[in-house]
């Protein structure tokens, strides 16, 4: 039996909501509360708009929508019906739960001094002007064509630049097809794991980078830690674990800071050639070598196509452009090519363009130049104030690359003991045991103090707080 | 035995190269090809540079480097002695195999004379110069805190912009705390396989949106095809699979193109309650719908938290921004702020700010509309230009939403024919079948034809061409 009604609804013409859209919320409400049940004929267009005195096309709209959306099916010369919506599975249409009030930005009163967080970099020696005036000039240029996705690995002209660079500063030898340029490291760090395969067994430098870590466990595949000694890596600890892949940091060991001599590096090539294994080399802060030119890249001097090569702009130009890139060797690339190439590229074209005309115009080079220069006073500044305030009662490691040290302190505290005791004091430095991926009982402790992106009077502060925190006397 | 060698080398003081660096490269090929065998002492200081009328702190600073790079080592209060190197791996060292010549750019002379790619969106009536205001106005604002990194989920502001547009228009209800900004929908599939976790059996449409499909298969993810009736995926069929979660389109199926009505919405929330499952609700193309107000999202009808609602700005903006974001629900949220928090974000801050000013500023709203209308007449001409010439010989589908339409043709041509066919008369359209995970016995031949990024002209030669090559008469 199907039952014809007459529906009244009030309709408010002076609304903002358009007149089918307030019929159409009526009628949706009649539904979905079941006053309209399953079945239901709606009335025709004609009756209901002389009805309600609007206009057919206004009763169409709004019956288009609920047909639309399945409140109501059409049955040929018949008319509209009600569909039967299993209504108690309804009631669950929510009310905004969005309070805006609660996301106004709270900024936190901070009392930290110093903070020798090791992710900042000298942003005020950033040629902005320069930047800024190629980034209009591409947005200039992005009117025609930078607006479609571009080539998957990223633009040709950048991937070019790149290479030349990589070849001059690094040693790194490749062409610009096999360079993949993408959002960030642990970016690239998962899509190697898919690339290189994760039935393979991993392993990488303990300490190690702990955001590259957690991006192969989270990948699933099975990572392990490998010791260190003085030059870095130890190559037959990877022999006897029977990975197949190993992750390091040879330009400046993360977080230790030794850089990895000629003859570790041979031997790690050895190693990677006789058992078919990959090496992944992240030169995350390669280009700041402080004792005469960087020392040529793993990927140089491999001669198997057995590494792969990862490198960053966001230490040496901005982090916020989220600008990274890789080397495949030619295997890789294939597969690549083959298996991946439906993944899009994930940096802006924007951005792309405009640091391939910061590189092609030479102001990279000489950005280089300047930083590396700044970092090397920034650092001998921070050394020198450890010598004078600290004196013995400090040792420091890994002055050779980078930006940041690590401070040994000779006193008999734990390393939360020293992190927490400066943070009393206005002084936020890192603990070096995080980097662990298993406890070592022979742990020294280890204090962790990034300097890019301190002033030399902010390092002075910080290291005369640091005497006060630790209670350190002068000799 | 240790012997003491007299060393010859031709320094040229007009080089290029600093002398330090001559020196340096001398002595490490001797070393590297075996004339200064390992244990060799090298000279001191004093005695080089006076051999060579160079300065000492040249010498020191080649020594310096040989020492770094490990090719010498130091013996306190003896000297530098060669480091034994296993000579035969070094010959491995590289020439530069970088021929720039190879890559210059190729633009392939096109015989296509119309391209119905589904990607292509309407750039010329993007507001260009209101955004390249903006991103100008960012790049100012960028000089003081933008250059760092951001908040890991996306910086704050924009995301309450987005969670105020996507509660007005898109019905989904969330806070900006569940927002998470990312490098494109691929990245976001690809990172949400790791939060759900890999052990779960995943499935989405079948057929369907191709670039996820492969996502979530590299990811090693099980994943079930699951099949499609007229009002998209068969919730019986997804119960009976034994899946966890499933990815749809519901606003606009890709590639069929039916609008889930709201009946199959609440089985499939129902499903995902009672069986504890996730359904990733892929929003990409749903801001384009032409009959009526957009549907609501599943996201907005779900009160269990069971949908992650993923959406881009690359179709309703510019693609190559690559910001995509996802809204998690609360379970997802927690996992992901406890054991997630280490990934950084993908996405530039600057096209973040950009992007932010361009929605609070209203004109995001307004771009939208205006695509909304710009895209119902390319469709509405699209239609009738078919309609026209094609008449009865073709069938098209999906026509309620999105920037695609299928197309069958009453010939008997296989789906290859038929693109093959109009390739050679200068026009590419597009495959459907590419998207089934399977192969369907029973499948009929569909054509895709996107038509967001062809002017009315194209169209009309489009159309035209493809009735040559199709050989359909007028009727």
């Amino acid at each position: 039996v199907v039952l014809i009604l007459e529906i009244t609804v009030v309709l408010n013409s002076q609304s903002n909501e358009p007149l089918y859209f307030q019929l159409y919320s009526f009628l949706q409400k009649e539904i979905v509360d079941g006053r309209l049940g399953p079945d239901t004929k709606l009335p025709s267009k004609r009756k209901l708009a002389s009805h309600l005195s609007i206009s057919q096309t206004t009763v169409e709209t709004a019956y288009q929508q609920l047909l639309a959306e399945g409140y109501v099916k059409s049955e040929p010369r018949k008319g509209l019906f009600v569909t039967d919506l299993q209504t108690d599975l309804l009631s669950v249409v929510k009310e905004n739960p969005l309070n805006r009030d609660m996301y106004t930005q709270v900024h936190p009163t901070n009392p930290i001094k110093v903070d020798f967080a090791h992710g900042k970099i000298a942003l005020n020696e950033f040629p902005f002007s320069t930047w800024r005036k190629l980034t209009i000039q591409s947005l200039y240029e992005e009117e025609s064509h930078l607006l479609l996705s571009g080539h998957r690995q990223g633009d040709l002209p950048l991937r070019i630049e790149i290479a030349k660079y990589l070849y001059q500063s690094r040693g790194v030898c490749c062409e610009p097809d096999q360079i993949l340029i993408g959002a960030g490291t642990q970016y690239m760090v998962s899509f190697l794991t898919m690339l290189i395969g994760r039935e393979r067994t991993y392993s990488m430098e303990n300490p190690g980078f702990h955001r590259s870590r957690e991006a192969f466990k989270d990948q699933g595949v099975k990572l392990l830690g490998i010791e260190l000694d003085q030059d870095g890596i130890k190559v037959e600890d990877l022999r006897k674990s029977g990975a197949s892949v190993t992750y390091v940091t040879p330009s400046h060991q993360f977080p230790m800071g030794m850089v990895m001599p000629i003859s570790r590096r041979m031997e790690l090539l050895a190693w990677a050639h006789e058992t078919e294994s990959y090496i992944i080399e992240d030169d995350y802060d390669g280009e700041f070598r402080f004792t005469g030119k960087p020392i040529p890249s793993l990927q140089g001097l491999d001669q198997h196509g057995r590494v792969v090569y990862l490198g960053t702009f966001s230490k040496s130009l901005i982090p916020s452009l989220r600008i990274s890139f890789m080397v495949l060797p030619p295997t890789l690339l294939t597969l690549y090519q083959n298996r991946y190439s439906i993944y899009k590229q994930t940096v802006s074209r924007l951005h792309q363009q405009t640091l391939y005309l910061f590189m092609k115009e030479g102001h990279w080079n000489r950005h280089l130049q300047k930083m590396r220069t700044t970092y090397r006073r920034k650092q001998a500044t921070l050394l020198s104030l450890l010598s004078e305030k600290l004196g013995k009662q400090v040792t420091v490691i890994g002055v050779d690359s980078g930006l940041h040290i690590l401070l040994e302190v000779h006193k008999q505290m734990t390393e939360s003991e020293l992190v927490n005791l400066a943070e009393k004091h206005g002084v936020k430095v890192y603990p070096t045991s995080v980097y662990y991926s298993s406890f070592d009982q022979h742990y020294t402790p280890k204090i962790l103090l990034g300097y890019g992106g301190l002033t030399e009077k902010e390092m002075e502060l910080g290291v005369e707080l640091l005497k006060k925190a630790w209670e350190i006397r002068a000799e």
